[in-house]
């Protein structure tokens, strides 16, 4: 066994191009400098077809012309935005041997040696995204987004009123083109945040809340069972690749401390974590014995590193605790377990909502986000929307309100497992309770006998919450219940949940959102194979499925496929008709003339039938 | 290669019980001979709980005490229902070598040897269900359904009541215990039907239709350019082992007859098949070959064989194919792009059309359910609920009264590619323009983005459109758009589909939905892991995931999985919190307490923060 772990690490994460698409990087006319990264697929030529552009949160991975160095870490993009902001330089805080859970000699992952100055916004007017925006004040990170969320246009489509027509936003306003005007005025409401720590200089901005494109988390994270640090970093550029907005480091055991500094270092998207399970690891997993002051400085220690946002579980108090006495499956929050333990043992208030107002203090000199945990979710249909769960809701709406007071930004994490006739009630009652801070979801999971296919199970809710106006849809992936993810199962859950959140997206009528699907569409009635694989969410899987049983290069253009061969492609035979249609180019002159005869004119005599 | 395809046919099918269940019959008190199939899940007997009896579509297959002869097909258990009702042996029509595609000698497929005595209902009172229904006559098969449906119950549930009051059926009237009465007065109505052609005794007969539990249809068959014989038998066998209520046969190319007599003699479920393919092989593939004659011979060959249900494509009109001319996808259904070519080559209506009243009587005759195709559903988000989509479910609207008049059950066919905010008006559609005539959907895909994993994107739209009131989904498998479907790829889909509808059931609040979930779920917070495996839809695949990381047998026992590790596992964590709670019994007492107390028991002076 090597001595540390990083020669496995820096062999396995992967790099170069999605399949059939390129990087590409665009700015505002006004901000030439602000790169915001794109993936642009190439379409065949020959079809007069445009390149798309799709939304990328792949990072410099994708990038042929970056040299990626793990060590090093990757390009730090926000530094020179933060030169005008008055953060001083903070001595930081020293790496005590509880935050790898003492781990030593062999069993001690090297820390990540990029360079990594720490900084402190306690001094400054503005530190979070939330005071700026307050202030009337347009920051890069609102820039940025802006033009991330147009996909790179510098105009509303042309056919925004079409759009408009078509599509049901459930009360959010979603306009034709995003100003960041429009950004900064969505964060100054709270209807809207970017995670984004100002010790993650190397962060690409992304903006979560219900007026925006809808977002996908992806956890990661080893478990004192199983994986290592080259597997979690290598699960970060994986689940990114495939489009995970917001990577969440869950690691327990040992280590933790050195594996979130190689994921952070190496993040372009914000990374989450939950605190409480690392200051549990530092007093050896008995909840009984944490403290404020180890919660504490374990805040600072996550801060200071540069995670982007922190699950707090505060709204676990001491007197919601026996509303799950009688639940079928009691507490299935790690976190809200370890609180209810807690303040169960100790018969007192929990601590993290005792020392609310500080941990806000902590964090806004740090601009990270509040991601409030929901430690009393349902884990089973039989649970759902239970009075521990809203009671739960209803104090996480009092915590939004003092977080927003201390210039915090704030999301509020929901369930969890919910048949679909509940759903609807639960983005009503959060966006009621916590004033529309951004909701962000796990699943919901619509049925618990799915085991082995949670991902589908709560893909069915995810879509429908996502449509309702939840901001961000956590992932589950296939070994939800059964295990930790390997690498596949991160793909697979994170296009999963693509697709829930692009059919939430369409639902909800965002402009642009159809753009692929037609692009998709027009390939496949052309039988132009190749740009129906780009264009698809993963190439790399159409095309193996394609060529399970039709390998040949020639059929990349034969107009059928084996599922119907070629007499019964009705893609052949309904393009025939058209061509033949418009030969005789009678078709649509013929429909008007049909509807102008109240639709007699092809009536036979067989009509009395 | 072998002479005939038999011996490979023989070895392939899959038999035996799904893991950790057995197969059961039961039977109403008062006709004690009507052996309805279930599947027992045996639970850990020291947990005290019963075992759990679900709904099984597998057949005999999965039967210990049944040998499975494919040559002699499966017992012909109707056989003896049919005694008093009048049916007449017919002279079947001569095998012709068109119906196998003019294959021949080593190319043909050997018939299914079965014993096989052709029924004819034509001279008889009543043959179809809906005759019966209308006539007041409870059959056989409706006793065995509403058995069936209730699960084996005798009685309603105890806790019916708050079955009611959770769930939203969206005009649906779903009783909590299924009498006989209320099957025929629901396919009186025309709510519902029972697909069982008189020509196949060996059918286990199953209801579909909004008041009952949602079905599921899997597609098989083989097409011009890959699969054989024995796969599709094992197809059949397979998708049937993991919860396909019906199943279709949609091969087409040579020895289509053949096939389906292979598949018929040997299905328990309802067969399904879409007559039109096999007329086109019979005129080389070319659609203005088309005749009224090819067809009609057709539907008597298949009807003859016991097909249950035929999809008839009859709502394809002429003057409705310029309405798809500006579509983005065109026609994408393989029959109605047939017709529309037939109608232009021709510039006449539809022969379906015309002969509609004369393909009513004969699907009379054998009690051949119609499936009214939706030829013009959309192929893309870009054409859904068009004009085309809508003018042809008008159309189908009334061919329905007039299946109807003619005695025949009918179901409706429906998309396809919908996006989410689109989906409820096409059930509210159907149901007005189609009398209630249940519905059957094709999903709906809910994005066009997701190539290699459609059967998320449109278990998505099904399970929605379940809910709101479809009575059966027709699966989508991973390979969608890309290629036939193999055998992992049926049970994907089956699997994911069941996923989908048992969401929809519970979300309708059908009575005894929610008691497999709540099993399931008492397994989960109890660490019965081999309950939890069994309990859930694929047993050997969550057992298998479960094992990756912690293969041995201690670990199915073992307080915690891979995903969290013993530590951070919240369902230990919250079941010491429970078990302490209950030594101190104090949880329910102070939990009423504090209600009683207007909240104010637990809270500290830490609440004014």
């Amino acid at each position: 066994m090597p001595d540390n772990h990083l020669a496995p690490l820096a062999l396995s994460v992967t790099t170069g191009p999605i399949t059939g698409s390129q990087k590409r990087y665009s700015a505002p006319e006004t901000f030439p400098d602000l790169q915001v990264p794109f993936r642009e697929i190439a379409l065949d030529p020959s079809a007069g077809e445009d390149p798309v552009r799709v939304y990328d949160t792949s990072g410099p991975y994708t990038d042929v012309s970056v040299a990626i160095d793990l060590a090093a870490g990757l390009p730090k993009r926000r530094d020179g935005w933060f030169a005008k902001r008055g953060f001083a330089p903070a001595v930081p805080r020293d790496v005590k041997p509880e935050d790898n859970g003492f781990a030593e000699g062999r069993f001690l992952v090297a820390p990540c040696p990029a360079e990594h100055v720490v900084r402190d916004g306690e001094a400054a007017s503005f530190v979070t995204q939330l005071e700026f925006a307050r202030a009337g004040i347009i920051t890069e990170e609102m820039r940025y987004v802006a033009h991330r969320e147009n996909l790179g246009r510098s105009q509303p489509l042309h056919d925004a009123a079409l759009r408009r027509a078509d599509g049901e936003d459930f009360g959010a306003s979603i306009p034709d083109f995003i100003t960041p005007e429009f950004v900064r005025a969505e964060i100054a409401a709270g209807r809207a945040i970017i995670p984004a720590n100002i010790n993650h200089p190397e962060l690409e901005p992304v903006i979560i809340g219900r007026n925006f494109l809808v977002k996908v988390n992806a956890n990661i994270g080893n478990s004192a069972v199983t994986s290592s640090v080259a597997d979690e970093v290598e699960k970060l550029v994986w689940a990114t690749r495939w489009g995970a907005d917001t990577v969440m480091d869950l690691s327990t055991g040992r280590n933790i401390h050195n594996i979130r500094g190689w994921i952070i270092r190496n993040a372009a998207v914000p990374i989450g974590t939950v605190p409480l399970y690392q200051a549990l690891e530092k007093v050896d997993g008995e909840p009984e014995r944490l403290s404020w002051a180890v919660f504490r400085d374990t805040l600072i220690e996550q801060a200071e590193q540069g995670v982007d946002y922190f699950t707090i579980h505060a709204g676990v108090r001491l007197h919601h605790v026996p509303l799950t006495a009688k639940r079928v499956t009691g507490i299935v929050s790690r976190g809200g377990s370890i609180m209810a333990r807690w303040c169960l043992a100790h018969h007192r208030e929990s601590f993290l909502y005792e020392h609310f107002a500080e941990i806000c203090d902590i964090m806004r000199r740090y601009d990270v986000s509040f991601s409030l945990g929901d430690g009393l979710r349902p884990g089973s249909i039989a649970d759902a929307n239970d009075a521990a769960q809203f009671a739960e809701l209803e104090t996480l709406g009092e915590l939004t309100k003092i977080a927003w007071a201390k210039g915090c930004q704030v999301m509020i994490e929901g369930p969890g497992h919910v048949p679909m006739h509940k759903i609807k009630v639960n983005v009503e009652k959060q966006l009621r309770e916590c004033g529309e801070a951004p909701f962000y979801t796990l699943g919901p999971l619509t049925t618990d006998i799915g085991a082995g296919y949670d991902h589908i199970t709560s893909a069915i809710g995810a879509a429908m919450i996502g449509w309702f106006g939840t901001a961000m849809l956590c992932y589950v992936t296939p070994k939800e219940h059964l295990g930790l993810p390997n690498r596949d199962d991160v793909k697979t859950g994170v296009i999963t949940y693509r697709i829930a959140a692009h059919a939430a997206d369409l639902a909800k009528g965002h402009p642009a959102a159809q753009i692929r699907d037609h692009a998709v569409s027009r390939a496949r009635f052309q039988f132009r194979w190749q740009d129906q694989f780009n264009l698809s969410l993963d190439p790399d899987t159409a095309r193996a499925f394609h060529d399970e049983t039709l390998p040949k290069e020639a059929h990349k253009t034969a107009h059928f496929c084996s599922m119907c061969g070629p007499k019964f492609c009705s893609m052949r035979i309904s393009q025939d008709l058209q061509a033949e249609a418009e030969r005789l180019a009678g078709l649509d002159q013929k429909s008007e003339e049909f509807r102008d005869r109240g639709g007699s004119l092809y009536l036979t005599e067989s009509q009395s039938v």
